[in-house]
C-alpha cells in the first residue's frame, strides 16, 4: 500500500442527512481512495481487533456510503473463526449496513450524496447470466460477489471487506434505497435477516388469512414473524424453548407451540400453509412437515454443518408438500422489502452495540442470548491508521 | 353370502363395443349383485388364486363395469404379499383397470352400457373436504378409498376389491372416460402410471422446451419419457444400468446418464428444470439437485421401505430447490390426462399376461424384467365359483 493518502477522520464521512444532502463532496476530495476505520478477525482465534481498510476510489458507477449501522449476523461469526474452512485474513464482517452516501461516480444518477442506503449480502454479480437477467444475483451461476471474504473479480480480486467500518465502496446495481420512515439502525438487519425470510414468504405468495409457521425464533425467525404478519397471515411460532413463548406472542404471533411437546405437535397437524424455519442446527423436519396443508412448503434457510435427519418420503407424497430451501433475495426483491417494511412500519429488534463489544456481542450470539439481533454503531470505531491492513 | 344368485359367464359381461354400445342389460338382470372371477391373495405367501368375489348391485350413482384390462402395479405385490404392513385378506388387487360399462345405476347419466371406461387407484373419498372440493380427491383429508384394500364407508365398511376380476362397480364420480381411439390394454396402466407421473409434470408447468429428468425406467419411468415428450420437453434419463441406455432412447429420450458415472453426473449439472424420480429404493437425492436449475423441483413419487440418505439442505437453498412428493392425481386431472394421450397417441409399453402367469409376473417385476407393464387380459380369468369369496 502507498502511505501519505488522504485520511479523513472517519467522523468526517457522516454527511448530515438533512440539509446538506445532494451536496457533492469538494472537488479535491473526488477520485480519491478512502481509508476506512474497521474491525475485523486476522486470525480465526484474533477476536475482532481494530482494522483500516482501503475503500477504492469510486469508478463511475460505484457509490461510497458513509456507514452508520451494520447488524451482526451468524454468518459474521461462522466465517471471522474459519468455521466455514480456509478464510482470507485480515476479514471485515458486515452484510446489514446502512449508512449515508458521501461520493458517488461519474454515471451514477439513482443515488445523491446524503441518501440513506443499504447494502446487504451481494456486492456483485455476473449481470448476464439467467439468474442475474431475472433478479435473482443471489443464485447468479458464475456466484454473486459476497459482501466480504469473496473475490472481487471487478476489482482485481481483491477480497471485499464488510460493513464493521466507517465506509464502504458498492456499484450501484448492489445499493438499496433506505425509506427515511424507518429508524436506520433497526433497518440494518433487514438487509440480511429481513430479505432471507421476506424473499421465501413472497415466493410462497403469502396473503391474507394464510398460516404461516416459523421454527426458531431467532434474528431470522423474529423476522419471519413480523413479516408474516405484515403480510396478513396468521402466525404459529414452534420453539423448544418455553422461555420463547411471551416473546413469540409479545412480537405478534398468533400461536406457539413448544416442538418437543408430541401432543402439541399432533394438534398443530395440517394446519399450515408454508414454515419458514431458520433453525441451523440439525433436526427432524417430518414432525413439521405434518403440520402443512396439501401444497404446503417448508423453507429451509439455514445451514447446518452435520448432517440433516433424513426425510420421510412419505409426508411428501401424502399431500405433495415440498421440502425447499432459499437463500437470502434479489436486489430488486430487497428493495421492494425495504419499501414493504417502511409501508407496514416492520424493523428488527436491536441491541446496539459499540466496537468494544464486538467479541462479546459473538460469544452471546452463539449462545442465543440477544432480542434478535445486534448492530453495531459505527461511531465507535476508532480512527483508521494511516496504513491500510485491508 | 347368500347363495344361489345369478351367475352370469364371465365372458358374456364383454359387451360388444360398436353395435351394441348403448344398450341396457336385459330388465331381468337390473338391481341384482353379480359375482365376479378375480384372482386375488388370500394370505401374504398364497400367491394369486382364483377367487369370486360379490359386487354389489349398482347403486343409483354406481357403474358396473366388464373388466377387460388391468394394469399390474409394484403395490400390487406389496398388498398381496403384506408387505406394507397388516392386509385383510382375500385380497384382489389391481387398479389400473379398463373395461366397459355393462350396468347404470338411476342417477347415472354421464355413462352408458358399452362405454369404454377406466378406473384408477381411488374409488372414494368424502366430498367433502377441502382437497376434495379442489379436486384432489388423492389427497382427501378423511383418507381417499383405494380401490382395493381400504374399507368402503358408503358401503358398510366392505373391503374394497381391484381389477384383477371380470366385473367392478363404481361410484361415477371416480370412473373415467377412455377414449376409444386408445387401445384399451395398453391404456389400462395410465390409470395409475400415466396419472401418477402426468400430475408433477403438470402441476411443475412443464412446457415446449423445458428440461425433464426421469430417475429410474420402469412402469413409471417410461410413461414420465412419453408423457414429458408430449408436452414438448426434452427428457434426460437417469438409470443405474447401461442396459437401459438404448431403451430410453428408444422411448424417445434425448440423452442418458449412467448415474453412478461421476463425471457424467457432474456434466449435467444444473441442466434440468424439473424430475420425476421413480425410484422406490432408498438412493441419495443430492447428486440430482445439482443437476436442477434455480427453482427446479424433484418430485419424489415412489416410497422406499427403509430411509433414504440425508437431504444436504444447502443442495436446495443455493438454488432454491423443491424436493417435493406427489401422490396419483386427482380425478378430472385423470381425464384429463386420458385425453392428453388420446391427443398425443400415448399409451404405455405392455406385456400381455393371463391369470396363470401373473405370479411368475410379479416375480419378474420384482427382478425389474418388464418392458414397461404388464397387464392382466381378464378372459383368462375362471368362470366365478357360485360362491363369493369377498
Amino acid at each position: 500500500m502507498t502511505p501519505g493518502r488522504p485520511v479523513p477522520p472517519p467522523l468526517a464521512l457522516r454527511i448530515p442527512p438533512a440539509d446538506d444532502a445532494g451536496q457533492d463532496l469538494a472537488p479535491e476530495q473526488a477520485g480519491q481512495e478512502l481509508l476506512a476505520a474497521a474491525r475485523g478477525a486476522v486470525s480465526s482465534t484474533s477476536g475482532l481487533v481494530p482494522l483500516t481498510v482501503a475503500r477504492r476510489a469510486p469508478k463511475a458507477d460505484d457509490v461510497e456510503i458513509a456507514v452508520e449501522f451494520c447488524g451482526l449476523c451468524h454468518s459474521d461469526v461462522h466465517a471471522t473463526r474459519g468455521e466455514w474452512g480456509t478464510q482470507n485474513y485480515p476479514l471485515v464482517p458486515g452484510h446489514e449496513i446502512v449508512g449515508r452516501v458521501s461520493r458517488v461516480g461519474a454515471d451514477v444518477d439513482d443515488f445523491a450524496p446524503g441518501d440513506l442506503v443499504g447494502v446487504g449480502c451481494i456486492v456483485d454479480s455476473c449481470r448476464e447470466c439467467e439468474s442475474c437477467l431475472a433478479g435473482f444475483e443471489q443464485y447468479c451461476e458464475q456466484g454473486m460477489t459476497g459482501t466480504y471474504g469473496a473475490k472481487d473479480r471487478r476489482n482485481g480480486d481483491a477480497i471485499t471487506q464488510g460493513g464493521y467500518a466507517s465506509s464502504v465502496v458498492v456499484d450501484r446495481r448492489y445499493v438499496l434505497h433506505v425509506p427515511e420512515t424507518l429508524d436506520p439502525a433497526a433497518a440494518a438487519p433487514l438487509l440480511c435477516a429481513g430479505i432471507t425470510t421476506f424473499s421465501p414468504l413472497r415466493h410462497f405468495g403469502v396473503e391474507e388469512g394464510d398460516v404461516v409457521g416459523v421454527v426458531g425464533l431467532g434474528g431470522l425467525g423474529h423476522m419471519a414473524v413480523k413479516l408474516a404478519k405484515a403480510m396478513g397471515a396468521k402466525v404459529k411460532v414452534f420453539t423448544t424453548s418455553e422461555s420463547k413463548v411471551s416473546a413469540a406472542l409479545e412480537l405478534g404471533a398468533d400461536a406457539v407451540v413448544l416442538s418437543r411437546d408430541e401432543e402439541a405437535m399432533a394438534a398443530a397437524n395440517r394446519s399450515i400453509d408454508v414454515i419458514i424455519d431458520t433453525v441451523a442446527a440439525p433436526h427432524d423436519l417430518n414432525p413439521y412437515f405434518r403440520t402443512l396443508r396439501r401444497d404446503g412448503a417448508l423453507f429451509q434457510l439455514g445451514l447446518p454443518s452435520e448432517a440433516m435427519p433424513p426425510v420421510n418420503p412419505g409426508s411428501l407424497i401424502r399431500r405433495r408438500i415440498s421440502y425447499a430451501g432459499s437463500l437470502i433475495g434479489g436486489i430488486a426483491e430487497t428493495q421492494e422489502m425495504l419499501d414493504f417494511c417502511a409501508e407496514h412500519g416492520v424493523v428488527s429488534d436491536i441491541e446496539l452495540v459499540g466496537a468494544e463489544q464486538l467479541d462479546e456481542a459473538y460469544d452471546r450470539m452463539v449462545a442465543g442470548d440477544v432480542k434478535y439481533r445486534f448492530v453495531l454503531d459505527t461511531t465507535t470505531l476508532q480512527a483508521p491508521s494511516e496504513r491500510a491492513d485491508a
